[in-house]
């Protein structure tokens, strides 16, 4: 069951309640190379990226983002540390800030940047990293998930108190561990829509399982309305394991999820292959129906059953279930055409 | 915190208690040929695979396991449905039998399946699989956790009352949440060793988010013993991805592990580069440090400080920093053999 959180607005797009968890990435780019950040927001538009946040370390930056938001679809989050005039200048052209308000300014800069967001209705995001935790938390609680959850709650109340409740909130850390436990200790506390993502989860392949791991269990508890995958590596590749955790899960399905097993010595017939083919085929087809690819008789009409259709090998012979009811029998080559006939006619339905 | 569970003796390896997380493999090979067989278990070996399982659907393929075992070493299981006289012939050269009692023969064959093993010290292991579950416990609790919980039960329960105790048990869904909910439930009941895996998890890019999840979700709850990852996919990928959730959750480190942070308007350094230059040339080094690889001074410093050792970046310069304290400030371009001279030193300590 996924845990009831207010719906916050980023420009067109709600986050939190019963919205779809919400896929989203940060550019790589310096930000006032106005051209190279806008070309890589196209490219993670392309790819289904649905919020994208953009460093802001300098004042050139924060008046990039005029041209940047101009030249976009998809709603803009200008992230800031320490520096109360470049939130100031951002709120003017984004959707979201990203800025944690202890950290900006004295108490009047503070509040001139949530005046000001609020006067725009942004929404503000609060993130939390384990890596630079307040020295006074973390001398208190230790470097600890307690530390985080503590320093977010701290934020917060600068935020209530300023009677601006358009908040949304991260607390990661590098390892699973810490980030699972803060993401699980605030969820109790608060309702206010969670970002999570594991911060710093590496390079390419163990990022993504790190990631996978973190955000997954997350989301297994029914914690998290809008995911980032961190990854040391190209963007888009951040965006498409964000919705291959949410497809997973079957939190968010888009597109056919192909169910195969492992090969084993009980396997008569090519599974790796046909499971590729097919996966290759699924590509154009919008339907989000379950699609078993099984190569024996032990376990295969079970989960074929249980999956909008499917095929199960033999030996030089194969069967197409649908439903529950096998309603072909057909040659081992023929296998792949058939099946997706009978795709095809289920997605014109 | 990992539940505590028995001991149980798999050949020369260990499984439960205090045992590291096994990590497993099935062959994708036609047992009965033997060659074939022997050679992929030979590369599983160097890909680090403890335990390693084989079908046997026919008598051929049991016969074929005496010399399987005679050629490999590390411990064979054997994978038997529905022929009590596979797993006696197959349980004179394994050192595990992978059968649900239930469905092996009649009582008496089940006891003289029972017997053999338990003169022989081979363990059994239960493989519960949503997409083989009795009819009436489907009929009663719907293809739920629940259901396959109870069937685990139910062939226990058989096991037990023949006095064997000497059991690992599974409980499979091709789904993440059913497979979740039913390590979970029975964790609680039992305290034997759990064997982990998401079956027919898909091919390998799908399959391995899927498995992280799941395997991922579990062992954070301190629940699995031993896990396999199972991908439409070459084997040796199921184990690569297996000890990389195990290093994912630092429960088992054979290796550095590397923290880098994805880059963003505030990296002044080729990060992407340097992060995968770093972990090729860790690969040599065994011993299990954690090294940082940062590109920006706001989150980097703070990380890189949770890390044994570590690099950020800057502006054509960055710092080396160990334990805690910056100890170097260097070029861009001799960060990388900086740092490797740093690690190389812990090396040798």
């Amino acid at each position: 069951m996924r845990k009831k959180t207010r719906v916050v607005k980023i420009g067109n797009v709600e986050i939190g309640g019963d919205n779809p968890i919400r896929v989203q990435s940060m550019c790589s780019t310096k930000t006032s190379d106005v051209k190279a950040t806008i070309n890589q927001i196209k490219e993670l538009e392309k790819a289904g990226c649905e919020i994208i946040r953009v460093a802001v370390p300098d004042m050139e930056s924060a008046k990039a983002l005029k041209e940047i938001k101009e030249n976009i679809s998809i709603p803009l989050v200008a992230d800031i540390h320490f520096d109360y005039r470049l939130a100031l200048e951002s709120v003017k052209y984004v959707d979201k800030l990203r800025l944690n308000p202890g950290n900006i300014g004295d108490k009047e800069q503070i509040k001139q940047v949530v005046d000001a967001a609020k006067a725009r209705k942004i929404p503000i995001r609060i993130g939390i990293n384990s890596g630079s935790l307040e020295k006074e938390l973390v001398y208190k609680y230790g470097n600890t998930a307690k530390a985080m959850v503590e320093s977010a709650l701290k934020h917060i109340k600068i935020l209530e108190e300023l009677d601006f409740f358009d908040i949304i909130i991260a607390v990661k850390a590098s390892d699973i561990q810490r980030t699972v436990e803060a993401y699980r200790l605030l969820s109790e506390k608060v309702d206010y829509p969670l970002h999570v993502g594991v911060t710093e989860a590496g390079t390419s392949f163990s990022g993504m399982i790190k990631s996978a791991i973190g955000i997954g269990a997350l989301l297994l508890d029914g914690i998290g309305d809008t995911i980032r995958v961190s990854l040391t590596s190209d963007v888009v590749e951040e965006v498409k394991a964000g919705y291959e955790i949410l497809k997973a899960l079957e939190l968010r399905i888009e597109s056919p999820i192909v169910v195969s097993c492992p090969t084993c010595g009980r396997t008569d017939i090519d599974l790796i292959s046909l499971a590729k083919k097919v996966e290759e085929r699924l590509k154009d087809i919008k339907k989000p129906i379950k699609v078993a690819v099984m190569g024996c008789s032990v376990n295969g009409p079970g989960e074929a059953k249980d999956a909008d259709i499917g095929v199960c090998g033999g030996k030089g012979m194969g069967v197409i279930i649908k439903k529950g009811k096998v309603i072909k029998k057909v040659k081992e080559e023929e296998l792949l055409e058939e099946l997706m006939k009978e795709i095809k006619a289920m997605e014109d339905e």
